[in-house]
């Protein structure tokens, strides 16, 4: 048995390996550096000054702008984006499937179409977008890491798919994942591990680590992932990009492989796909498009209404923001507090009305709750999969899973009734302090920086957004510089468990590593409000970049 | 035991009596038609001319635009619906909670705010609006016609309630139900039955029966049922008034009595609130003032979004209506067809595209499973309830219910993924014919005329779009007359048992009884799209009312 599943993962990476053509491929002597790849797709020689350009100076919007005037083909950009997501798949490992013949195809077809009907298909006319491994295309695999699940292609595309072709963008490649879905750090047997591309010794996140160590490649301009814990804002915090989790029901979720039957979801806790990109307004971007494509024309889980109707943010000078600094379960470590220190210090600077929240009695409910609804099958149909070519549980995974009964029906009811209670007492977290309405709120989106492989602890900060179903994203801040090493731990006895072992990353981790990682803040506002969001995260990023903290953001490296 | 229940129900009973003031009750001896009762509130002598203007001269629209213009107080409107609620309520035993002190008190406050500050307290100001006995007022039962659950008020108020008197409303009584709300007549041990007051002989419907009794006896303008199978629908259909059952997370939902345990709903079939009413405009006016009122701030389960974001309908010369005519399982009886037939010659008369659909294949899928889901928890905790006292099922129930072991979860599971499925094959219907889009479908609101009593026959016309989650409204179009009797029963052997039963309504039914019952069609939209709805409504009422089909809609008797 053991040997069935090597066999078919090797032919799988073999398939994937001929799928990169022999121009794209680094030199087998190729020197790198040991601890930031970043640099390697400008300094390899692979990728012409024109390529270089395309995916260095621009975002997705101005990328689509480019294409439309005509200044850039389709076929040009493809290629450049195929090039260098092939340049970072060698070097992060973060792809799965790789289509680039298919990409190249479309693109053609792109180009053809504009110069015969002089406008678009449609707002991502000629835009490569990534994907996470679990969406469908017909005729490649979905196997979101499983070894049993190789070599059986989808017969039939996911909606958001058919959306995004719909609106002209360029499939070419899909991301790496953890084994079941439910890590934190993207390794599995059939595709091995993402590293990151800033530091190989830190962990590049998950569940969507391939689409964050691909975008902090710019191996790709945009891509979508999915999250139910915090699989999008972890990596989108791990590779120091921007991430968004919308609520339930606006990004097409539905027709993708999660190692689950139908129906799944609708007992459990409810992912939700969104953005990783590199700039914010390409996050707004994505969700927009998506909306005033009629995105509930393909998803019937896709709640109606266009991105106007998405909610709205005051302007700065009468804008309030809350800040959460601890969720009680696991108390931050010295420089996430002192990012947060710095975000509140420019907003108040700008002139931002800044009222700090202490919600820890509530937000200490959430982790437990979450992790709960998301286990109440017990896992099981995973255990099924992995056990039909005898692949073992990935190692991080080997002590902390293992097949469960399903919950009753009534115990899951009853989940879902805390669920409802709690959802309901953080209503009024909108009106704290006397009656202020907040606008928007930020809080760490971890209780740690970016920490070594195998070595994420907790999901507090993210899965309760998730439980809520708020719409939440991260903004990088500024990355992680020697001042912010400075704090020590407190003097108090650890809460629980998991802060103890929150101590123990920083007291077992040499301090050094963490130089260089994203530092940032998680940006949180009610259910279904994602054109709050970003015009809340646009207003915070533009406060923090006037204030001098971190680099502008934009296209450019 | 069995006296104990009994006892409790006597209590309730007299307790309920003692809440009707001596001045609205009927006298003893009063003759009242043994047929037809909506002309005793013009008769009895008990409301003076201006009540009798206020509750028949109007609707809701029109009395708020005569309060705000302090044509009318609050405490005139008030006083006039509390009375002419009684008179109805002696006459078909609508109501469950009477609290007319409260409502009066509240008017007078109204009035005063009216006073002082110039302008009302909200949209709704010094209307009264009837609750479905489920929800709860702080103070007060919410029982839905469990003896258990009598004489045990609630402590705190529904999220609509709060809702309502935020944007002015005066609150006044709750209506009658049938125990455990799963009954399409309005019978329980603590109130009674509900009556129909247009034909005594036939069924009041339910589960909202109580609202469509009071409403069709204007003893209340507005009033908000719920729906899971047709509950909202049908009693609008069994007394000829409006109704419409909105998406799942449009009208604050939570916190009512249901019998069941928190979450029940989350891993059951979602039910929904929606107005009834006496013009298609009031329905709209609850809805819209509900959207705008940020209902999703009262409830958490409420999907954002004011009512400008909930679709659109075209114009009438654009518009194409789609017409489904059976549903494969049970086929319409005569009149069913004729007044379909009529209102799609009216609608073809004014100019508006009608295509008709075959849709049976899906449709027939429908009806068992929301049955299934309905029921995955067994209904235990219904039986709990009414062991607790002893009370007896209900006649119709008895035959129908009994205790049953929930389903597993993968079970539970395996039907929301069902659902999944035909939710998805669902969506193609809205571009039918050739890729024709449709813009509203009308169909069947059951596949019979308004019933006898305890007769209803399978909600499949109505329970397909709660499983589908669309909105969908009865439109009334004119009363049941003598040449809506002349079809006869297809030769073909019938389609199965329900079909068989429900020819048997037919056969088994002296066919004059019919005679003046209420006619309509159902309109149904996709998803969350509910001023679309109102919109097409409008439309095709406009449409029937202009080719002379039945009697102009508004706000006269």
């Amino acid at each position: 048995m053991a040997s069935t599943w090597q066999a078919i993962a090797k032919r799988k990476k073999q398939e994937q390996w001929s799928r990169i053509p022999a121009e794209y491929r680094l030199q087998s002597d190729f020197k790198k550096d040991p601890v930031n790849v970043l640099d390697v797709p400008r300094t390899c020689g692979l990728l012409s000054a024109i390529e270089l350009d395309i995916t260095e100076s621009y975002d997705a919007t101005s990328l689509a702008d480019a294409i439309r005037a005509r200044k850039l083909s389709a076929v040009q950009v493809t290629t450049a984006f195929c090039k260098r997501a092939a340049i970072a798949h060698q070097l992060t490992n973060c792809l799965t499937q790789i289509f680039f013949d298919r990409a190249l195809a479309r693109a053609n077809e792109l180009d053809a179409y504009l110069t015969k009907h002089k406008k678009p298909l449609g707002p991502f006319h000629g835009i490569p977008i990534s994907l996470k491994d679990g969406f469908k295309i017909a005729g490649l695999d979905a196997t979101i890491g499983y070894v049993g699940l190789a070599f059986k292609p989808a017969s039939i595309n996911s909606p958001l798919v058919n959306l995004l072709l719909a609106a002209g963008a360029v499939l070419y490649c899909k991301t790496n994942i953890p084994q079941t879905l439910s890590a934190l750090d993207s390794h599995n047997n059939l595709f091995g591990r993402v590293l990151n591309p800033s530091n190989l010794a830190l962990t590049a996140g998950g569940s969507s680590g391939g689409e964050g160590a691909l975008i902090a490649m710019r191996g790709s301009v945009l891509g979508v992932g999915t999250d139910v814990g915090g699989s999008i804002r972890i990596p989108a915090f791990c590779n120091g990009v921007y991430g968004i989790k919308p609520s339930a029901g606006r990004v097409p979720f539905a027709g993708q492989e999660t190692g689950k039957a139908l129906g799944s979801d609708k007992v459990a806790l409810q992912a939700s796909a969104g953005p990783l990109a590199g700039s914010l307004r390409d996050c707004e971007l994505l969700l927009r498009v998506v909306a005033d494509m009629q995105a509930w024309k393909y998803d019937v889980d896709v709640v109606f209404g266009d991105w106007r109707s998405q909610g709205e943010c005051p302007p700065k000078k009468e804008m309030v923001v809350g800040v959460v600094r601890r969720d009680g379960v696991i108390d931050p470590l010295p420089p996430v507090h002192k990012i947060l220190d710095d975000t509140v210090r420019a907003l108040k600077a700008e002139g931002i009305k800044v009222v700090e929240m202490d919600i820890s009695s509530l937000f200490s409910q959430c982790q437990s709750l979450a992790n709960a609804l998301m286990g109440v099958e017990g896992g099981n149909s995973g255990f099924d999969i992995m056990e039909s070519t005898g692949e073992p549980l990935s190692p991080w995974l080997q002590s902390r899973m293992k097949r469960k009964a399903p919950l009753t029906l009534e115990q899951t009811r009853d989940l879902h009734g805390k669920k409802a209670k709690l959802c309901e007492q953080f209503l009024e977290i909108w009106t704290q302090a006397n009656g202020t309405a907040i606008d928007a709120i930020i809080c760490p989106v971890a209780p740690h920086p970016v920490p070594p492989i195998d070595a994420w602890n907790g999901v507090s900060y993210t899965s309760t957004f998730v439980l809520l179903d708020y719409p939440a994203g991260y903004l990088p801040v500024r990355k992680l510089q020697h001042s912010d090493l400075e704090g020590s731990l407190p003097q108090s006895k650890p809460i629980g468990s998991w802060d103890q072992r929150n101590r123990e990353i920083w007291t077992g981790t040499d301090h050094s590593t963490f130089l260089g990682s994203s530092l940032g803040v998680q940006v949180v506002v009610p259910r279904l409000q994602e054109r709050r969001l970003c015009q809340a995260m646009a207003v915070i990023e533009d406060s923090i970049r006037r204030q001098g903290i971190g680099e502008q953001s934009g296209p450019k490296l």
